[in-house]
């Protein structure tokens, strides 16, 4: 049904002619055609029309010729839908309204129903499934419970999220009472999403790496454990940026048929914790996007020549910036299509 | 001479009853005593006059009492003596002038003689020397050629340093030039610490991990290697923040006396890859100050249990936040004094 199917195999781990290739926020403010409607619509009004959320999620599928689509919306669309309100400040990034600071009002935190309150996106699935008319297949995403809860203690970004850190580390009972509670809702957010139409889901850990390995094995594996056991019917890729001393726990304690890497983490290192019976994602160095064509170009070889072709998945090792050359962006991807052993 | 050569013995590598303790920005925000310095006098003000070096490198060993003082100071007194004016502008951080933007630009930076256009750190030396009195070894430092590199091109400080990697990936001969001065004038200016007193010296390239291993091994590992051969008469700490994959590299490669760790990497880890002959220094994750007391004793202890108490140097795996209670940074370092086996 799907007329280009290399990012499921490739997750399924069947052999493919190439990799497949897709980019973090490829549908993002690298493109003319998304700043023309970042100029007429709000972000979160942009997140909750389901025309805009198609058409946002198709402009890089048009313009540059990825091997899946991401959906486009936002890690913080839990947070809003759990009561905190966020504004997305030029200059300042989002920004949260009353930030979890006290046990009480963790332990005051209720869940709420992820497929009414978070409606909106599974409408946005649907109208992105029809315009993408099985080109290529729809990845869906959230948050994870630790990068969600940074940013619900911390009330923004940080580089440290010491508030954050500050508060596990003072109320390991109450931190855990939202991290739970956050992984309910997780799991019937992106079991909506599957329900929906989206053919694979990736959760995001955005923070992780901001942990030591005893923390990540406290405040962020077991809540990533539960989401790769209780999400049905679709791969689950994990992205736990930062935490390379946890790619083998990842790989072997949790479900997932494919982890993600940042590019401080050399293939071969990757796949000798990771083992051989799991798809790895990456880890292209996003600022090496603003290097000369050519040596993207090859680098891009180097790289695949190294991770091999099958069970891997060519992306970025963090999200594209916004200052990316279109140009350099299609480089990166028409290398990969060109691609031949 | 020294009433407390901890510090260096275990630098050494000979025996210790048990480790020695310092923390990184030891003299900073946290304490009180040094608030009120800040009131008084600005950043390169406190920087530039030896008797306020002496006073506020010589706080927490009154204070807090660790054994070892480092030299206040700041890396970017390099960029500034190299011709780019600095100012610490209030929640931004350091904004530099003149940010290095085209390859013309580096082409035509040229070296100072350190020891005279940063004669006034010397003199902070041979103060603070005076004032010590001995009790402790004081450590003089220096920013890496890379981390000075990102701020000289970047300007100001950046999660990602995009804009400075960009310009290694578009001119890597301009900034190899720029790099390569730096370590000259870094060379200069350690050598001319330890003439003027400091016991040891620390090389921060405290934005190492920003890279992945290949560009590491272009632009942070070759100059530090010379630092590590060209520096003579102490012994130099290198502290990569980030580069957990080049702890075999640094340890093999350099000549350092030892590496200090952030806390991304496990005790057993750090002593595999860098083997049993260097020291090791590091690693309690600085916001794990802000938890109770009492789980900042206990996790020392079993910090030390693990890292061992020869070849071992107690530490931060980054900077003290400002926001630390002096009491917790006390509990910190008294654990390890009253450490024993």
């Amino acid at each position: 049904m799907l007329k280009n199917d290399l990012y499921l195999k490739a997750l399924a781990g069947d052999p493919v002619p190439r990799p497949p290739v897709w980019m973090m926020r490829q549908a993002g403010r690298y493109l003319p055609s998304y700043l023309r409607l970042q100029e007429k619509y709000d972000f979160f009004t942009r997140c909750e029309t389901p025309e805009l959320v198609a058409e946002i999620t198709c402009l890089p599928i048009d313009e540059i010729g990825p091997d899946a689509a991401i959906l486009f919306s936002d890690i913080l669309v839990v947070p809003r839908a759990l009561g905190q309100p966020v504004e997305m400040k030029s200059g300042v990034g989002p920004v949260l309204d009353n930030p979890i600071r006290t046990p009480q009002q963790a332990m005051a935190m209720r869940p709420v129903d992820a497929s009414q309150a978070l409606g909106y996106v599974m409408d946005g699935i649907r109208a992105t499934s029809e315009r993408l008319d099985n080109r290529v297949p729809l990845i869906g995403f959230s948050g994870a419970p630790w990068t969600l809860l940074c940013y619900m203690v911390e009330g923004r970004g940080s580089k440290d999220f010491s508030t954050a850190k500050a508060f596990c580390y003072q109320h390991p009972e109450a931190a855990k009472h939202v991290l739970k509670l956050l992984t309910d809702v997780i799991i019937d957010y992106l079991n909506a999403q599957i329900e929906a139409g989206v053919h694979a889901v990736q959760v995001f850990d955005s923070w992780a790496g901001l942990l030591g390995p005893e923390d990540f094995s406290s405040f962020c594996l077991p809540y990533l454990q539960r989401i790769t056991e209780e999400v049905r019917g679709a791969p689950v890729v994990l992205f736990a940026k930062g935490a390379w001393y946890a790619l083998e726990l990842l790989s072997w304690r949790t479900r997932a048929a494919a982890l993600s890497l940042d590019w401080t983490v050399t293939p071969e290192y990757a796949r000798q914790a990771a083992g051989l019976d799991i798809t790895l994602q990456g880890n292209f160095d996003p600022s090496k996007l603003l290097a000369p064509v050519g040596a993207i170009r090859q680098q891009v070889r180097q790289m695949i020549d190294r991770f091999g072709k099958d069970r891997y998945i060519v992306n970025l090792g963090h999200g594209i910036l916004p200052n990316v050359p279109v140009a350099h962006a299609r480089a990166f991807v028409d290398e990969v299509r060109g691609w031949s052993k």
